[in-house]
């Protein structure tokens, strides 16, 4: 027998993701998924994958499978400098930390900058992953308000002025959950009180190029360059099973992230970081991308006009310029785990919203659909179930006959 | 300003690895460098991995490049039982965990189990690698002897009976930095040490399929199975750039395991997963393996040769069966981190040993020397200056004339 108390305090915070069984038991065949937060195959460039993975073996060869450097292979480097000054961010190849996923530098964030009990705000609802990289390193989280714009600013100004902050995490483009954009008058004013308090403001960026209507809106990174950490990654433009992320960072914050890198992986895959060179300078991703957005759009689309026609008129939901969600409010009280279970017995999921706040037991009335794994007939007969259902559990709610769909504990108002 | 106060408590014992700064001095052009501790680029299997990755594109399609599962890639996992096979380690594919990296492990191992304060055992010296994996989350380190054979049971009993410890740290085949190799019946003896005091040994085997002489040893794992996590990684069998590690775990360690593994990078490259079930399942690692050793083998041979014909008679050195380092030991006093300083300026390098102890200022007169990266005649030449380097700072430390070589700290007898 292994010694009792073999695992550390931190560890009885990694608690199982509801939401992974919630997955698992939606990958079965037959249902139609609305619950994941994962491209469509379809939008891999697999042509440009078999050409790419053909010049690098050309061009790096031994190099490419050799042990590199803990900052990142330097082509990659300057390819992402140069993809970066598209959006406006000025930056060096020095400047730009490569990490295995994204999600490696939510991690290194974490465990360079979060002390036990420091608090770290964040948006209500927020990223999953991100509350999953933090969490370990014991942080309070504060919990800002927002509405259909995003972080409210003078909520954000309020809770740095009531609390000393490590650091403020957002996805200002297209958010998962809500698909919410903050819009420039915010950045302006989130820019403002950052710079004022001194706080630093985690910018994760996932998102901002599926964007199917609008213009691109200027990363806050651009307006307060040495308070932000940008963070992004090619997931959704290349392919999310290369776990190519980057990000760029204050200079006292990469020294830190770099340092942390090299206890947690040494370094990102050299052969992958190679084949995201060679699809950035070779334009394949200027080429690639809008075919994405072409794939996605009128999913996007088929849903939403599906949305107006099946779902009950209490419910009201979000329509993004982009992304990949969609998020919805119920009537109050009402208890979206429990309508899903009723929904995945009908053949269709969602992911209760709930899960995406900080604090446990929020959010109870919310949900998030996902539109980029279905085409568009599927999507159209997946709503239109799950307006069945959210008719049922109205009426059922409504008449109080049954408390089946009724939230147990009183519900903030979100949103 | 950020302000003050940014960092974690935990990050300031993340310091800046002295290591680091002496490998960049010595890839400098014209430098033969013994510092390194990387596999030779002819010894990746090019050939098989243009073939391999045409295989992988065709008989995985988009699959490969998708989100996957944290747990990993399910014919890698398969591929690995079968590996773990020939090593005598009875394993399922649902038992191994991928990781990106060994090195992924090692963190995920000091995230779960490691509190501030808790003991973690190791041998002294100890790869260094390790201690930046384990040492963000604050343990206190206790060094368990070692002789030529490696680590000494009796002290381990002795460690373990005084303190509590969550894990024991042990890399028992070709050790990095020493070459050494724990006979079985030291593995037995473990094995009935760590079974009676309940406690957890994690055994990294990265050199253990680099065997130049000898049979294989069975792993501890094979005989405490409940008791061991067995981590290993392809970086020196197949390419260290695809940060391709795994781990074969407890049920309880393996499942916390998983949960951090999620926070840190949701999962190991899927491509690079793909490449290395190929690797495996299609015999290629069997048919390439023996080129590897063939073309390691002559090279730790001259430099043997030449270390017997150019060292100077008070050094003393390992002449280990196989792996990738040699570890030498000069007269008490000797600071070798001078004498490498003097070397680096006569064009060649190695690592001082002290860097490799977990307590700081121990093993000044010792040096890691690595033979991977040079063929036979250049490795002779370095081992020539070497010797003409050891000789001078000999005569200078003899004579008492300089105290340029003479370790400033008092240092504890180690070896």
């Amino acid at each position: 027998m292994l010694a009792e108390n073999l695992l550390a305090g931190r560890t009885r915070n990694m608690g199982a993701s509801a939401i992974r069984e919630i997955l698992k038991v939606v990958s079965r065949p037959g249902t139609i998924s609305l619950a994941g937060g994962i491209p469509a195959p379809r939008s891999f460039p697999m042509a440009i994958i078999e050409k790419i993975t053909e010049a690098v073996l050309q061009k790096f060869g031994s190099e490419a499978f050799q042990y590199g450097l803990t900052e990142g292979f330097p082509p990659l480097r300057e390819a992402l400098a140069a993809y970066l000054e598209t959006k406006g961010i000025v930056a060096t190849p020095e400047q730009i930390l490569i990490s295995t996923g994204s999600q490696g530098v939510l991690d290194g964030l974490g465990k360079i900058l979060i002390s036990p009990g420091d608090r770290v705000a964040l948006e209500a609802p927020t990223y999953l992953g991100a509350l999953q990289a933090f969490t370990p390193y014991e942080p309070r989280y504060v919990q800002i308000d927002t509405d259909d714009q995003g972080m409210l600013p003078d909520a954000l100004d309020a809770a740095l002025a009531r609390h000393s902050v490590k650091f403020i995490y957002m996805v200002p483009n297209f958010q998962n959950p809500t698909g919410r954009t903050l819009p420039m008058k915010r950045r302006l004013a989130v820019a403002e009180i950052i710079q004022r308090h001194g706080t630093l403001l985690v910018e994760d960026d996932p998102y901002g190029d599926l964007r199917y209507g609008g213009a691109l809106i200027a990363p806050i990174k651009t307006l307060a360059p040495e308070h932000v950490v940008y963070v992004s990654t090619l997931s959704k433009v290349f392919a999310p099973g290369l776990r190519m992320g980057f990000c760029l960072a204050p200079d006292l914050v990469r020294h830190w992230l770099v340092l942390a890198k090299q206890g947690v992986d040494l370094h990102t895959s050299t052969f992958d970081q190679a084949l995201a060179a060679e699809y950035l300078s070779g334009g394949h991703l200027a080429r690639h991308l809008p075919k994405i957005i072409e794939l996605y759009r009128p999913r996007q689309q088929a849903m939403l006009v599906a949305m107006e026609r099946f779902f009950p008129h209490s419910f009201s939901w979000t329509r993004p310029d982009g992304g990949m969600f969609v998020w919805v409010q119920g009537p109050m009280g009402l208890d979206m785990e429990a309508v899903n279970r009723t929904a995945v017995d009908r053949g269709t999921a969602f992911v209760p919203g709930t899960f995406f706040f900080a604090h446990p037991g929020e959010g109870k009335e919310t949900l998030r659909l996902n539109y980029t794994m279905a085409d568009e007939a599927t999507l159209t007969r997946a709503i239109e179930i799950l307006g069945e259902v959210f008719d049922e559990a109205l009426t059922g709610f409504q008449k109080g006959m049954s408390s089946a769909f009724r939230s147990s504990s009183m519900v903030s108002a979100r949103c």
